[in-house]
């Protein structure tokens, strides 16, 4: 394909020192530009000064109670652990999937504290309410990472997580209402406000961004898969605690947890049934990576309504969905690096759906099938719309793996300038890594 | 060894295509067959049609208290990831590992709780105490599975689910009456009911089965040992909640999780100085990995009685005899994949047998020395005959890796049939894998 | 280099057989020796009897309550999981790191146990108070491992926790009073006793016996990396509870929880954008390791005091100094090998002399400046005087990886000595390890 092109493994110069890497070493292109490193102080500074300015210094925080603390970690863990190594099925951006998670989780959680405060217009508490509020605005964030992992630059990754949590803010205080008195919305488990709102966020600006110039590194390698089903398992593992955890009363509480974990049990069966008749025989990986937890993404909205049956057979469905979508939908692969679509898409709005339709099969549900259904499909025109701009935007700050100084640098010495894009899903690009990189060619001029 | 067989590297093909493979990329003799699917299928769709009949729609959940809610999460991390992890030390079978282990899991928990509501005849609750119990019955199949491994078919893994549990509950409900008002057997750590049994069934099905035909991937790796290293600690950590939870009382509770925690902190620290003698003078990977936990087994049928000095011994004498027997012991080596004989059947028979000799010791036991041996013995021998069947059974239905079509292909085109069989141990045969999976051929004719 | 000797690669015999090796596989002057076993053995039994003769077997313990129990899970896992995997970054040295750690956490609880109840003079209870204390006490020594790791044997390892924890306890206990009715040192997260004394009584025991002969594989894998950023979050995730653990009342507790989340957040994010300024433009995979870390660190002494500002602010100061010390202070080095001193020391001085001071910024901080001061220097004093002279020991016991026999042995026979000295940093030395353990050639005469 190219021909004056040299491909020089990584691996032999990041063997001869770990920790630094010299001027020289960098293709000329991957300019390591301060932007980053300038709107994240930025942005750090702001929230340290809003922190100052804002929480009431007299006013003692109310006492933690167990549950509370148990209930932090456990959604905290969900968020780290559980997106983060789910993400990493990438053979060559581990690094990126874990490390650019935490940089999602911790900027997020603080951004979401505050936009939450600004917009009750209420004194800025930092509390376990607070922060359990703020790890699901978090969460909404990292389902939008999994369409766009590896063809973002950390600039953008930190654009996405300012500009999303601001539309969420809007929609889910002025628009849906969520936990307010009179709430248009239910949505305790986030099906709707999360899932469906970070889903079509993610894959409108996807969409806008356009497809990777390269899929090369797009797959995964044995160990990434093993590594993966360790964000599976932690997903699955605290996925009631999060749906228990927005609920009202103690007695929600209890039942939204152990429906949500029926939903779990059903949508896992089913996923390994349905992926084996629809794979030639073979279970798909991704497909047990990921459509085992569409349960917990469907039963969200009305976990605190259903009984076990109903938790049972919404998980199966969830399941069945997810597994199809995964193994024969061709819908948005192209643009949709880790299937958010079938994870959290389909599933989000069967479960959204649902919710909307159960006053018919369940008594005092609370539920206003038209505010519901309003409310699904404002989330979901919104994301569309906000994700879109948000693509735009990140089109108008830098495209990372089609760079025009890269064009003009390879016409001048006459090269294909297909040829001299850097690689997406590569940690090669942004990290400083160990020696074992999987297949992480550099071009060089 | 082969002469006209080709082998080909399995990612060859894996790495073209992630998700999909065709149908002539299967040896012939891997039936890609619905079996599983219609197992799973049916079985899933019969448990929702119990939930429907026999949930009482009425009767509200009791409300979660934090410390069920912790314990739930704490026991099923140990089925869900303890298990899977630990078992991921076959290199090339980390899929199967962890990924079964959720199968089973996700299958095993509804079919205990429904198994156990029609044993006592009573309404069918999904709640706490039921999703405790489901996961303690689906810990004995995981316990069996460990010998199963990598020569079982995922059809034949349901069976073991099925017909498992089954045997479990008539044991548990009927011939040891654990947890009723006058028990025979006091085991609130599963020693008896969950390690013995578990291992002794499926030690007897893996004799029924017979050896692996070829044991060339039976073994770890460097990465594969540091991930099973992931599942002995999480077993190591949430293994005093499982005890604790057993227990009756508060006050046995907390004794309970002191002493197991004890008992694992010596059997360690000895594993660690006996590997080191018996192995040469270097430290067993396998012998840490599994015998750190035997204090763990031992010490679950005594937990609330022993105090700090019986629990330190006891698990000092555990930790000896399964690194003993994992360094030393031929015994099941070749049908014991895990060597599940070494960390869960014989520190169990020494922790049922101790705790049925304890009344000489400590006053108060509320032990009756000949139940408790007798439950012991009983159990033993009913998992020794039911496991002897599920092996055959197993056969009958399948004989994976000796597979008869496969034979006449061999003779047809003159070739020995032993070089023909598909390889135990290997994701390949069953998963869609990414690439770099470890050292696979796939032998085509 | 060498011109006669024969590089093997380890995995030539670990395949044919996992678990045992022949005498003859041995190079010479690695000696199985008994050391070890026997170190490790007498301490075991001597807890044991210590176990037996002074718990009163009358009192009950107390009852469990499930936020204790979470407590001690929360710790422990940091210790095993957080601890454990961290140090997994060394690509050949995983099982080392994950092992090591479980015999450091076993038997330093119960040392620590032990030795608490014996300065105090009181009763040996074996409680939920008395782990948590101990697991502190383990960290401690935890932190001095990371300087030490791979190139101490076994038998040092054993050495190591039996001296530190000594130390420990009589600067605890005597010197700095921590816990008492009226403490010199308030420093509930453990800033000072945990981070400063661990970190210096590594550096000054690593600084004895000096830096490593060899450090070809101080070095990280691709793979090895995102082992290591489990054991990261896992620390991240569980240190507020670890500083919340250590406060007295119900309401200092919850503010020092949601205080340590705060500084959490602001060193991560902190960290991202320091390391790629400093690291031209890439973000330094062991900065995001580490110093996403530092927060918690220097937050411990002062978590029940300050306010969400002070508590931001801590965690951006901590991230930055750490990130520079990873990024660009050459200190210490080449006898660092996990970077203790730019994660614990540096941190650990800043938020020991920030809690001294801030009595000029909070009220009813209940801190006595001077006091405070005092403990910090008494304590790093201490720290480096008892750690060099633990390094002087180490050293009189065993130079692991420059040994006498070899050398005469490689005279003889008319070879370089330095090219026959086995390899730090290698599990190879102490394990049976399974294939495909990265690049560890073993030398033979």
């Amino acid at each position: 394909m190219a021909h004056r092109t040299i491909l020089k493994q990584e691996h032999t110069f990041a063997t001869t020192e770990r920790e630094t890497t010299r001027e020289e070493d960098f293709p000329r292109w991957v300019r390591p530009g301060r932007s980053f490193a300038l709107l994240t102080g930025c942005a750090q500074l702001a929230f340290l000064v809003i922190f100052y300015k804002r929480t009431n210094k007299g006013v003692p925080s109310p006492d933690m109670d167990s549950g509370a603390q148990s209930c932090y970690i456990g959604v905290t863990l969900m968020t780290f652990l559980g997106f983060g190594y789910l993400k990493a099925f990438l053979k060559a951006y581990g690094l990126g999937a874990v490390g650019f998670t935490m940089l999602i989780a911790c900027l997020g959680l603080q951004w979401a504290i505050i936009l939450d405060s600004l917009a009750h217009q209420s004194e800025l508490a930092v509390d376990f309410p607070a922060l359990l509020n703020g790890n699901m605005a978090v969460a909404t964030v990292l389902v939008s990472f999994g369409a766009l992992i590896g063809r973002i630059s950390p600039t953008q990754i930190v654009m996405l997580v300012l500009i999303e949590l601001s539309v969420y803010t809007v929609n889910k205080v002025f628009v849906v209402h969520q936990f307010d008195v009179r709430p248009h919305l239910h949505d305790g488990g986030g099906t709707i406000m999360v899932h469906v709102f970070g889903a079509y966020f993610g894959l409108a600006a996807s969409l806008a961004l356009g497809p990777a110039v390269k899929d090369r590194l797009r797959c995964s390698s044995y160990q990434s898969d093993i590594f993966s089903l360790i964000g599976t398992i932690f997903l699955w593992m605290f996925w009631p605690t999060f749906v228990a955890a927005g609920q009202e009363t103690a007695a929600q509480q209890s039942k939204a947890f152990v429906n949500t974990v029926l939903a779990l049990l059903t949508s896992t069966v089913t996923t390994f049934g349905f992926t084996q008749i629809l794979q030639d025989g073979k279970i798909g990986t991704q497909a047990v990576q990921n459509a085992t937890l569409a349960g917990g993404v469907t039963i969200g909205a009305s976990a605190g309504i259903v009984g076990p049956f109903g938790a049972g057979a919404l998980g199966m469905a969830a399941g069945a969905l997810s597994t199809v979508a995964f193994a024969r939908l061709p819908f948005f692969r192209a643009i949709d690096t880790c299937g958010i679509h079938n994870l959290h898409g389909l599933p989000g709005i069967l479960g959204g759906a649902f919710s909307a339709f159960s006053p018919l099969f369940y008594s005092d549900t609370g539920i206003a099938p038209f505010d519901q259904m309003l409310s699904l499909c404002s989330t979901l025109l919104l994301a569309l719309f906000a994700g879109f701009l948000c693509g735009l935007a990140f089109k108008a700050v830098e495209e990372l793996h089609d760079d025009k100084d890269l064009r003009r640098a390879a016409s001048e010495v006459g090269l294909d300038p297909s040829d001299l894009q850097i690689e997406p899903f590569s940690d090669a690009a942004f990290w400083v890594t160990g020696d074992g990189q999987p297949d992480v060619p550099v071009i060089e001029l």
